[in-house]
């Protein structure tokens, strides 16, 4: 593939930001990666695995004559990083985020920057339980979705250009209104991730209790909220601060259900649990399908000759 | 490994009875593995894939002359089960079951058993989203626990053989309060299985909103919900059933919690989500570190060369 930015600044240098370095590398997509992180660990850790071809020490520094400016940093951080690099971007460039919220992304980042870059929010629905510089994988994106979120007037070139960079990197893209997008991943991230935080932290008062029992036992299925719990801090804080009410709607409708569950147990009413499982089964069948997880047995950690489904 | 029971009879030919016929086969651990299932379809399926040794027609046939007889049903089916096999029980032989419910299947088995035959509630701590007599396989055990729950007076001798064979598994054996069993399952297991049907039973209401976008984009980590919510729809809800009251106490932490952390939300409390994460993120590495799920990112589900984490 051909180079379609001639200078990248990535600012932030975690597990997305370190991906895309190394999917623009592989595919030689970028002329140069520029990197910058607030963290001087973060960044010595990226020199010295040689993660970006540049690490620079400050953001207005990374900026500099860079085509493509990447936002790679949680969402409550881009506010203070959008003032900070706005008078230092070149005219024309292209500003991009990554970030797992998008009309906060938007009011914090847009009145910012200036009339002469192309602001095109997007985000990444990739990712692991692993955060920081040592933690990309040049192929993260394949075959998943990289949304934008363009809003207004925003040249058609410009998000063609993005939309080829993410492409390169084997992703599929597609255009969402922001405030559509918060709903969605309210749906499919946002809200089971606070759930599997809530339910990980019930068993950590238990496990008091249980000595350990928890997490020897973990087999069962709590060790697949663990993993989903073990993702960075910081960054999930700032999603369910920024995507308040979309996530307050879905928790809602999440306790009520819950609720109707839990007293169909108190009453004994198998019928019911029968055909609330017999219909999520079906859902799972639709995301195989759909390309979006293995039909593997158990994610395929153990390892199966047939893995025919009855 | 040498023979330790000369026949077995598997009641049940679903993923946990034909993994172990699978792995003592491939071990040599029975003379011979008999195997019944109520299903006509299921019986000829196993037949046809050779699943066990032989594929009798009834329970009592399958159980006579056996040394070791396995209730591999759901367990709301367990009493009747036990009711008709009873009379037909070789004196001396081992009846053990693999329900996920330990102290409802004793009340519902014990008192049909005659008082010739050793019995030794058991669970394996293993399994997959996927059932019915194909989806069985040897190594289904391997590093998973199989706790063992007999109470009062069983004869040592029987239980030890009984362990024998789980080690043959290559499964780590334990023995438990049924109580105690049935509360740590709660935590580990039944309530997340419900919260996950819950989850996705919400997105089910919200994909007609959203025509399909909650399937295309589950990668986010809705996906790892649905593969728990894909589990056999009639072993959950009689584990939910047969496991009220601990599954209804757990419930109600977990509801409590969820709310402290949704008013979290709701006031904006940054400080108080990113300590609750941060606790939650030490648990993974405790299950990690107890070999119970492997490190590398996504259960490996991506490649990454190095899965180190900072």
């Amino acid at each position: 593939m051909s180079v379609i930015y001639d200078r990248v600044a990535l600012i932030g240098l975690g597990l997305i930001a370190g991906s895309m370095s190394l999917a623009m590398r592989e595919a030689g997509l970028a002329g140069e990666v520029v990197g910058y992180a607030r963290s001087a660990e973060t960044r010595a850790t990226a020199e010295e695995i040689g993660l970006v071809d540049r690490v620079v020490a400050t953001a207005a520094e990374a900026v500099q004559g860079a085509d493509l400016v990447v936002l790679a940093v949680p969402v409550g951080a881009m506010a203070e990083v959008a003032q900070e690099i706005a008078p230092h971007l070149k005219p024309g460039a292209t500003v991009t985020d990554v970030g797992s919220v998008k009309q906060a992304v938007i009011t914090a980042v847009g009145p910012h920057l200036p009339e002469n870059v192309h602001f095109i929010p997007g985000h990444p629905l990739a990712g692991t339980e692993h955060s920081g510089p040592r933690s990309g994988f040049a192929s993260l994106f394949r075959n998943r979705w990289w949304l934008l979120t363009p809003e207004g007037e925003v040249d058609a070139a410009a998000i063609a250009r993005l939309e080829d960079l993410v492409r390169g990197f084997g992703a599929n893209t597609e255009r969402m209104e922001p405030a559509h997008h918060d709903l969605v991943l309210a749906v499919t991230s946002h809200t089971p991730h606070l759930i599997a935080y809530t339910m990980v932290g019930v068993a950590d008062h238990i496990k008091r209790v249980t000595e350990g029992e928890v997490i020897k036992y973990s087999a069962a299925g709590f060790r697949d909220f663990t993993r989903i719990a073990a993702s960075d801090p910081t960054m999930w804080r700032d999603v369910f601060l920024q995507n308040k009410d979309a996530v307050l709607d879905i928790l809602g409708r999440f306790t009520e259900e819950l609720f109707v569950l839990q007293r169909a147990i108190r009453m004994g009413d198998g019928p019911h649990l029968h055909d609330y499982f017999t219909r999520t089964r079906a859902i799972r069948r639709g995301i195989i399908e759909a390309g979006q997880d293995t039909s593997a047995a158990d994610f395929g950690r153990q390892a199966k000759p047939d893995s025919s489904e009855t």
